[in-house]
C-alpha cells in the first residue's frame, strides 16, 4: 500500500465537498462549498482546480505525495472514458471530458464516477456492507440513488448506469416522477414527497429531522408518515430481492435517520410481499459512513481502482 | 471436448421430458411423459431411473458413453448441494437430496438445477443471448420464470433463488398473486390471466394460440389483449433495466409466440417508462431454442458445469 494522500471531491446538487484523505481513509482536511456558486461549467472546473491546489499548498504537501484526485458526480458518468454524460440537476453539462480537463489543469491522475456508485463502494469496503457479497446500497434524499454489489464486485451494467432503484415503478396509474415516467419509487419516497405528506398530516410545515425526532417519541402522526414511506420502500424492494436474492440492503441518506419506525415498516412489508427464501436471507441495514461515504468512496477509487 | 452423450431431463408441472443429447447438443432421442402419472415422490424418482436406463439400453450405449444426467426442476433448488427445497406445483417434495438419490440408483454423475436457470444458460450459450453480457431471460407461461446473466455469467444470488421476475410487484393495490403477495407481474401476465382477459373481450373461451393467430390477422380485439399484456410487461421490465442496465431481455414460453403485437407494446411502454440511457441499450428478443431450451441447458450443465 502506498503512503500517499488522496484528494476526494463529492459534487452534489447542494454542496461541493473537497477533502484530503490519508492512506487509512481518514479525512485530514475538508471544505464544503455551495454548488450554486459554480453553476457555470467553467466556474466549477476552475473552482475544483483552485481548491485542490490550495489543499496541497496549505497542508504542506507536494504533488508527489498525492496519489490522485477522485470525483463523485451526481449523474450518469462513463467512468472508463472519464466523461460526464449530463447532470440532471446542474445545467450546462453534456458529454464533458472532465477527467482529461482536470488531469491537464492539475498535473495529477484523476478518476471520476457516479456518486451513488462511490457511496456503495465505500459502504462495501469500509462500512455496513463489508464482508457481504450481494448488496444494494440506496441513498434516500431528494432523489433516490443506488449502487449494486454482486458476487463481491460493483455491478455497472453496460453503460455504467445500473443501480437506478429510485426508478423502479410501483404503480401503473401512479404519481408522475421527476424523470417523466409514472409511478416510480422516487415519486413516493423522495424527500419532497415525504415533507408534503407530513405537511398534510400535521397541517403545518415540518422538516425530516423533526419528523424523525417526533417518531422517536412515539408521536402517532409522525409514525404514520414513516410507516407509509416504509411500505412504499418495502414494496419496491420486495421486487429487487425476488430478482436478485440479496444478502442485504443498505440504506443511507437523510431519510434513513428515521431509524426503526422506517426500518420496521420496510421489513414488515417485505415479509408480506417478498418470496420466503429471499426474505429469510436479506438484512436491512443502515449505512455506516454517513455523509462522508461519497468522499471515502472517491478516495478508494483513486487508491484501489474499481 | 469429450465425445460422450448426456441424458437431460426437464420436469415441468405438466410434462416430464427425457432426452438423449449428443456432444453437439443435438437431441437424438426424446420421450415426453405426463407429470401427473408421477405425483408420488418415489414414483417420479423410479420413473426417471427407469427412463434413463431404457434410453441407454435402446440407444445401444453403455454407461461409459454417458457423461452424466442433468435435471431441470420447477422450483427452488440448491444446485451445489443437490437438494430440491420444494416444488410449488408438485406436492410431497421437501428438502429432498435428489442428486445423491439418483446418483446411487443410476451409477452416473447427476446434476440438478432450477429450470429457468437452465433455459437461461441454454439461450446464453447457444441461443438468442449468445455473445451478450447482461441479459434477463424470461419464460412466459402459467408461471413467469427468469434467469439472469450478469457480466457474462449466470447470476444466482445467495440461495440460488435469483431471477424471480414474475414476482416483481407493479401495483400496490393490485391483484392477488398465486405466491400470496399483491400486484406481482405474474398476476397480470400469467397464461390464465391472459386467457381470462381474452374471454371477457371475446365473450367466449379462446386459447393463446388462437389469440396469437387472430392478432397476426390484425383482429382488433386480439391486438388489444396483447397490447395490454405488453404494457404490464414493459412496466415491470422498465424497473429491471433501470436497475440492471441490461443488453437484452429474452422472452420465451408460449406467450412469446404472440410476436410483434406483444413485442411492440413492450417496447412502446419501455420507451415511455425506462430511463433513456438504459432504454437505448436494451434489446427485446424472442428466445431461439423454444421448448427444448430446458433440455439443452440441462445438457450444458452436465458437460460444462455452470
Amino acid at each position: 500500500m502506498n503512503k500517499k494522500y488522496v484528494i476526494a471531491i463529492d459534487l452534489g446538487g447542494t454542496n461541493l465537498k473537497v477533502a484530503l484523505l490519508d492512506p487509512a481513509y481518514n479525512i485530514k482536511d475538508k471544505e464544503v462549498l455551495s454548488t450554486r456558486s459554480f453553476m457555470e461549467k467553467d466556474d466549477l472546473i476552475h473552482g475544483i482546480v483552485y481548491s485542490v491546489n490550495r489543499f496541497i499548498k496549505y497542508n504542506n504537501l507536494g504533488k508527489a505525495q498525492i496519489s490522485g484526485v477522485g470525483l463523485g458526480l451526481p449523474g450518469p458518468v462513463d467512468a472508463k472514458a472519464g466523461i460526464v454524460h449530463f447532470f440532471p440537476n446542474i445545467p450546462g453539462w453534456k458529454e464533458v471530458k472532465l477527467r482529461d480537463i482536470l488531469k491537464k489543469e492539475l498535473g495529477l491522475p484523476v478518476f471520476i464516477d457516479n456518486d451513488a456508485k462511490l457511496m456503495t463502494l465505500a459502504e462495501y469496503k469500509l462500512g455496513a456492507a463489508k464482508g457481504l457479497y450481494n448488496v444494494l446500497c440506496m441513498t434516500l434524499g431528494t432523489g433516490i440513488g443506488g449502487g449494486i454489489i454482486l458476487n463481491g464486485k460493483l455491478y455497472r451494467g453496460f453503460n455504467n448506469a445500473a443501480g437506478e432503484v429510485g426508478h423502479l415503478p410501483i404503480n401503473e396509474k401512479g404519481a408522475y416522477c421527476n424523470c417523466g415516467s409514472i409511478g416510480c419509487l422516487e415519486a413516493y419516497v423522495g424527500n419532497r414527497r415525504i415533507i408534503n405528506q407530513a405537511k398534510k398530516v400535521f397541517k403545518r410545515t415540518i422538516t425530516l429531522e423533526e419528523l424523525s425526532a417526533l417518531a422517536a417519541k412515539h408521536n402517532q402522526k409522525a409514525l404514520s408518515v414513516w410507516h407509509n414511506v416504509g411500505a412504499h420502500l418495502g414494496f419496491a424492494l420486495a421486487g429487487v430481492i425476488n430478482l436478485l436474492n440479496l444478502d442485504a440492503i443498505v440504506l443511507g441518506g437523510g431519510v434513513a435517520n428515521a431509524g426503526s419506525p422506517l426500518f420496521d415498516s420496510i421489513k414488515e412489508t417485505l415479509r408480506k410481499q417478498a418470496m420466503s427464501v429471499q426474505f429469510k436471507r436479506v438484512r436491512i441495514i443502515k449505512a455506516k459512513l454517513g455523509n462522508e461515504a461519497g468522499l471515502i468512496g472517491a478516495a478508494i477509487m483513486v487508491r484501489e481502482g474499481i
